[in-house]
């Protein structure tokens, strides 16, 4: 690889990771050309060759925040099913690690996703996908007989997913009152109502 | 009233609405003193006088959003108990009318709020208030027969409004995939699961 050529690849990571970070403690009503600028060192000048304006900063750190969540480790499910669709849950709860950053960047992601229809579209199209890897566990889950065969799986999928996404809410903006077993004390009651609703 | 001072108090309003259709429109990432002050055709120093800072009018923003809140029509429960509870939730999601403004605008104040402590202490006290609200309705529920007794009911609570805000989640980010009837289809699948899980 020609070096201008490097140098550019690891410029746009720097400018990737710089925006991250803004993200993760400002929000997106913090992510502006400057606030990147000083994270990273540099002036705005040279974001703006990068980022002409504000939408497409935006819209650039929406993509970093869809590779990242694509890309994380996620975690194993012992097995299919019930066990496969509680962890795919638990991997949106902010539990541990790198997850409360990300949480809360998607949290903040749907102030922006709600005032643009284009960048919106896009974020509605990804939580559907996410629902459709729901929906895998939890017919599989129906067929072992671990949840109950006539209730409609995408339906089951879509209130899981609320679930969860409700829990990120709550436990990003009172992490004192839902720590880590709490949250899950709460998806594994929700699970039990889902096993044995009729 | 001396003039002046009915004045003053008008003109407060005029901000404070101003202020909302701008949030409605925009979200909090588009809550900046020019829009505020083209949405009332007003110039922007004026507003300064207002709000010094960003912060000052993102506060008065949220204020404005706590206080519509609180004073805004509810609907009336049938019975305490397990439809009140239902009630109460129905009143969190973007259904009808005027809803899915409130609904929005509560959706990107979280951004706001987990970037700044002091606001999102004030978001996470609201938030736990309305949980205690859920929380009389579940009591009366258990009581009544409607929901098992041995659950505790500041966890269905805490259960019920994860639920609802991960509902409202979904469904302004893709209100064709969740219109009014499949809202409440799911509410009521979780509630159904409230009531039978031991």
């Amino acid at each position: 690889m020609p070096p201008a050529r490097g140098d550019h690849e690891a410029r746009r990571r720097d400018v990737s990771e710089a925006v991250w970070r803004v993200l993760a403690r400002h929000g997106f009503g913090g992510l502006t050309l400057r606030a990147v600028a000083t994270e990273m060192d540099a002036s705005t000048g040279l974001l703006v060759h990068y980022f002409p304006n504000k939408r497409a900063l935006v819209a650039h750190a929406l993509g970093v925040l869809f590779e990242r969540t694509e890309t994380r480790d996620r975690l194993e499910p012992p097995a299919a099913g019930l066990a496969a669709l509680r962890t795919g849950l638990c991997d949106i709860l902010p539990l541990t690690g790198d997850e409360p950053a990300m949480s809360r960047i998607w949290v903040g992601s749907w102030d922006v996703a709600l005032s643009d229809p284009e960048l919106g579209a896009e974020q509605a199209r990804r939580y559907a996908l996410s629902r459709d890897r729901l929906r895998v566990h939890v017919e599989a889950a129906q067929l072992r007989g671990e949840l109950p065969a006539g209730k409609d799986p995408d339906a089951v999928a879509a209130a899981a997913q609320s679930f969860a996404l409700g829990v990120v809410v709550q436990a990003l903006l009172d992490p004192a009152a839902f720590p880590e077993e709490r949250q899950l004390a709460l998806l594994d009651d929700f699970l039990a109502g889902l096993a044995c609703a009729p």
